[in-house]
């Protein structure tokens, strides 16, 4: 069975996402369509909007095969670790082929990109080592390194979508059976996109987190499948606001020692944001308080996630150092697909936690069970919990 | 001009503390009535129903004449802690007489047990260390330390109020001026007398606090001065039920490396904490799942606030080491008593908060935030306050 990966965080699962696999199976030609998608808290630092349960459940009834969790500690990261973890468990689950969405149309040639990379990796790497600390996010740095070393590389770095697939390229073609990059031009919106017309099949994700959280379900009715549009109906709506007064009190009550050893705490950020937490009526206040030139929305966002979950540099380094496979559900054809690859997959496949498998995924688990504080709706995450059959 | 010093909580004011104050004005025919209260947070480990501003007041309007804050570091701790840190502030602050409840009518003779302390001071501490970490609670160690080395010794060791009388009759007499005991017979109503009949004058503060959270405004009417009695109707009235999201989201997002720095958690505790967190909805069942013959639910209760407020063992030490006061509140007889005893006073006397003196106090503005976080309609405790002024 041949198969192609997908990274995704589905917030919410929509007709883009539909349409993105679909095109991944056509322009693939595979049997299985495996995606990792992040878990109950997301890239940008956010928790999603419907849990990873609910968001597995529409991808699978809408396309995909098999659905695992890209754990919170390669999750909630810059596009690098993001990009990493991703390719990391794609490729140790077989994938051949990876399908991804790019906002040029054409796609900007991502294969010669991750050729030039490959050969030139410890330049590369070592222009970055230089820029480290300086100030500049990693998009800046993305540009700086390669408007200097790859003139021609005619990339908008300011797309978070072209930084993710640069990086998705640039992870795959480490390995040695790197995999095919099939890049998907988006049609009908862009990542940014904020607004769409009723009636319009395929929307930006902000755009239908924006429209549901005014309440506005009509707009959106026809950019979703069925699944999504009941469960977004039907279910409580995560979002930061709901963790703020957690965040708040963890802020008032921690220590400033004990703020420093959160995972990327760094110079003198505890300060800043113990002082706003005082004073901030709203998540959305406490940010636009903290936030500077160089610490983007986006980074503090990220930090208060690890606040929140009071995670450790050693936390992330012990997910890192002995990555897992954690299956959140799949069809007939995903299941075959297991069953073929599981003998040469060399991380752990978890399917339920137990005694045994509990500490490599105490991170997950302990974001679920935070999460989970956001509603009393909101079910329990992990520890009794098996993969969905669909 | 001569002070008396009172013990106090306060969880409301009612009429027995108004004829508490009645007494000791008369018994110590003292000038000034000097009042060290417990802040936000009270011995039981409960955050009291009201602020301390708020208590402060009611106390100012009904017979006291200066009002200081017991710091959290003292005033949630054991009869024994509590009763030590209250005399150190009252003896600082000049007062040659003490008053304070008794259960018993006529009152046993605290003087000749503190007499008795005195002359047998080593030898009853050694007793009591004998018992140290064999599982018995403070009133059942005072129980057997004092039957077998004071046996005409006729004390109800049960009663929590008997307890702390002691412990105030055995602190005041390891100074070189203890002050003088004055007990007050508590008249009409019991420490632990849940319930009483409409138009009684004297009621209970549990009393008081089961009919104000049943909404039973008529029926305590009669036990109130007018500044608690409005203020129990139109204010938030705290309990730790408010607090509980917080404590439950601190205990499943903590490491239990981390749980172990906080003050008093020994033996394993922090798991059953933890584990038990995952599973309770409500604080009530939180403590009965965790609570056993060993740990009473004072205890846990007290545990419970210093895991709220991520109190460590050297916060706790830091303010045995550098005593202070902080002035929550007088009239004109206490702010002269004030101006007069300034320069005898050895502890730092704080009546605003600056930066010279903010981390003396930081324990307490800490728990003044935590606390502030159950509902929107507590105002903010320490950073711009002043004492209040009758």
């Amino acid at each position: 069975m041949k198969s192609c990966g997908i990274v995704a965080e589905y917030d919410p699962f929509h007709n883009g996402h539909r349409y993105h696999l679909k095109k991944a199976r056509e322009s693939s030609q595979s049997d299985c369509l495996v995606v990792v998608m992040s878990g109950n808290f997301l890239q940008r630092g956010e928790p999603a909007i419907l849990d990873k349960w609910q968001r597995t459940k529409a991808a699978l009834e809408n396309g995909a095969d098999l659905v695992v969790e890209l754990p919170f500690a390669f999750a909630v990261q810059s596009a690098d670790y993001f990009a990493k973890g991703s390719i990391q468990l794609l490729q140790a689950l077989g994938c051949t082929d990876l399908c991804f969405g790019t906002d040029a149309d054409p796609a900007p040639d991502y294969s010669a990109f991750a050729a030039f990379y490959k050969q030139n990796e410890k330049k590369i790497e070592s222009k970055f080592l230089e820029l480290k600390n300086n100030g500049m996010n990693y998009p800046q740095q993305m540009a700086t390194v390669f408007r200097e070393l790859y003139p021609d590389l005619d990339i908008d770095f300011s797309s978070p979508n072209h930084i993710l697939a640069m990086s998705y390229a640039k992870e795959t073609s480490k390995y040695n059976e790197p995999m095919r990059l099939l890049p998907v031009s988006r049609s009908g919106s862009q990542y940014h996109d904020r607004s769409f017309s009723k009636n319009q099949e395929i929307a930006s994700a902000t755009a239908v987190r924006k429209a549901v959280f005014q309440n506005d379900f009509d707009l959106i009715k026809n950019s979703l499948p069925d699944r999504s549009y009941a469960d977004l109906k039907q279910n409580y709506l995560v979002r930061w606001e709901d963790h703020w007064p957690f965040l708040k009190y963890q802020l008032l009550s921690s220590s400033a020692t004990a703020l420093k050893k959160i995972y990327q705490m760094t110079e003198g950020l505890e300060q800043r944001m113990m002082s706003a937490a005082k004073q901030a009526g709203s998540f959305q206040e406490f940010i636009g308080t903290v936030k500077t030139k160089r610490y983007t929305w986006v980074r503090l966002s990220r930090l208060s996630a690890y606040v929140l979950n009071q995670i450790t540099s050693e936390e992330i380094l012990a997910v890192r150092d002995k990555p897992y496979i954690r299956i959140l559900g799949f069809n007939a054809v995903g299941q075959l697909y297991l069953n073929q690859q599981k003998k040469i997959i060399k991380y752990p496949l978890i399917s339920n936690i137990n005694k045994k498998n509990q500490a490599l995924v105490k991170l997950d688990i302990k974001a679920g069970e935070v999460y989970q504080l956001a509603s009393e709706k909101i079910v329990i995450q992990d520890l009794t919990r098996s993969p969905i059959k669909n």
